[in-house]
């Protein structure tokens, strides 16, 4: 899966650094909804139905949020400033879900946010068509702004992720993988989206290009260390508890780095149980639980937080520079929110 | 289909529209060409594989080559505007390349160009990524233009598009659905391209906004003119000769003009033959054939090559007020050659 699902344990602390974001971009995401609402409108019902279907299924929308607050790091209180911001956010969780519903048809999932999946419900050539709309409804959005610069970062984005979507799709079930071909997967499918939702909001605040290369390196690095934590999850993470989606990863034969690792470190007998279970859609829980067993004697999913932590140090790094202000506070604190989710 | 095929009868006189326009654009199309394959270019090999696979598969380029024509109606040896034209005939293709690898897995295609289509060598999941990574360059190439006006044109086509996708695909074997809806899903599935394609050329050749409206008022009646014709032809055209594809909308339940204008003439024996016929993958050939008689008893063919026929007057109106050229002249021939394919 490649988002976090709202059934992990997350402690107080990080609920206050989301709880705060939501509160400090509230106003500016209500006008990003109405405008998500309004862009989903279509004289065809299949397109807003399954559209809306997803998109308010109760995602945190925290890519936007980003989009709002870094934007809002620069223009509390211009206008200009602000429409742009809100456009460019709004096309920002319009690329997300069009990524989301190809994906779910790539990976054939059948659960999404804790629902049923859009394509089990209008089918996966529905959501292949809706997600191309969606697509083009972002880059229309994007366009009206009249900003070239920003639509060159949000444009360029739309095919490193797709691109990097293509390599993972490559590389299933390879167990030559290496580490560095799944850094190049997750900072493609991820973080290149974080990157560029955190760049494009600082250009429509009207930062400097020094800032708006920070904010995009906050913004990469906090979309690995994302990527990581929910792939660790995907093998229940540090603790090794098993949740509705354990193991997806796995029976989709998907190369992340929990894999990777374990690969490396299992002796003979090992390798064959994990290659046997590596894309095998009707793989018992059983051997899901042993091998969970064996990551968690070679602390293998933590190395895997280890390496997100790496990112999150980064990530704060990047924002050093930037002007002293509560909303920089606050996404160093979002960067340890993410981590959090992993216990 | 949304393409017609090679293996279509063609007369010798439309032949010759098409290799003038060939020879009429051919320079700048060697640029086009060149960029096409250098922006198919990427670290994941699955991507240029398939891309160019079908990119390189015999189509024959009409609406890149209708953008250069239209850019140099208006800018013959102005190399700024010549820049631009390459660059959106370029996107133009890869848009229509990505709508067809998403159309193949959505029709469940198993032939594209008289090959396998690429969902039969490289899988569903790869067509679906591979053609959001052509829409993805087609946006990128747009934006490093520059020009806001003609991504402005591009991305609202590409909306449209994928919005007439979905009412085509909720209207699959709906036997209520009128020609008025029909008139619509292929003004929006085929004529927004086309319209595209010409406008956008001639905005880059620096044409008043008069003359572009009028060139993309000749791209979409050019555009409605062609699917009506591949409609028609699906159902063996005029003559109702059979060839590979004959009959494939009839399998996919698509509710194409000579079924819905069938359906109207039919008596209750032969509206209970057609509707058993449509969407059956399995449909034997027999059946197709006593449809199709149907279908020439009736002149139903006759009828959809007539609404071609006033889309290929409109299209030839809409030049009139443009300056004198050879281009011009050939634009005209250009309409007229895609009704012989009907014959």
């Amino acid at each position: 899966m490649q988002e976090y699902s709202d059934n992990n344990k997350t402690s107080k602390a990080t609920d206050n650094a989301l709880e705060k974001l939501i509160k400090a971009t509230k106003a500016d995401m209500d006008e990003v909804n109405s405008l998500i609402l309004s862009r989903t409108n279509s004289h065809v019902d299949m397109v807003p139905e399954l559209a809306q279907y997803l998109i308010q299924s109760g995602g945190k929308r925290l890519r936007p949020m980003l989009t709002i607050a870094c934007a809002n790091m620069f223009t509390q209180n211009q206008k200009m400033g602000l429409k742009k911001s809100v456009y460019f956010a709004a096309a920002v969780e319009f690329m997300h879900n069009a990524t989301l519903l190809h994906d779910d048809v790539v990976d054939e999932s059948n659960m999404r946010r804790n629902k049923p999946a859009a394509r089990i419900i209008w089918g996966n050539q529905a959501s292949i068509l809706v997600g191309d709309f969606l697509l083009g409804q972002a880059f229309l959005m994007m366009v009206e702004t009249g900003d070239i610069e920003a639509l060159k970062v949000l444009s360029k984005a739309a095919t490193i992720i797709a691109e990097g979507e293509v390599f993972q799709l490559a590389k299933i079930k390879d167990i030559n993988t290496s580490v560095k071909e799944y850094d190049l997967i997750i900072r493609s499918k991820t973080a290149a989206l974080f990157e560029a939702a955190t760049k494009v909001g600082a250009m429509a605040g009207g930062a400097d290009v020094s800032s708006y290369q920070s904010l995009g390196l906050y913004g990469s690095e906090l979309g690995r260390a994302f990527q990581l934590v929910d792939d660790a999850l995907d093998y229940g993470g540090v603790k090794g508890v098993l949740g509705k989606n354990t193991g997806d990863d796995l029976r989709e034969g998907k190369m992340s780095l929990p894999i990777i690792l374990a690969l490396k470190k299992a002796n003979r007998s090992e390798k064959k149980l994990i290659i046997s279970a590596l894309g095998d859609q009707n793989c018992k829980e059983e051997i899901l639980e042993k091998i969970i067993k064996f990551m968690q004697k070679e602390q293998i999913l933590q190395s895997v937080i280890k390496e997100a932590e790496k990112s999150v140090i980064k990530a704060k790094d990047a924002l050093k520079n930037l002007p002293a202000s509560s909303l920089k506070n606050l996404l160093g604190e979002v960067a340890d929110f993410c981590l959090l989710r992993a216990y």
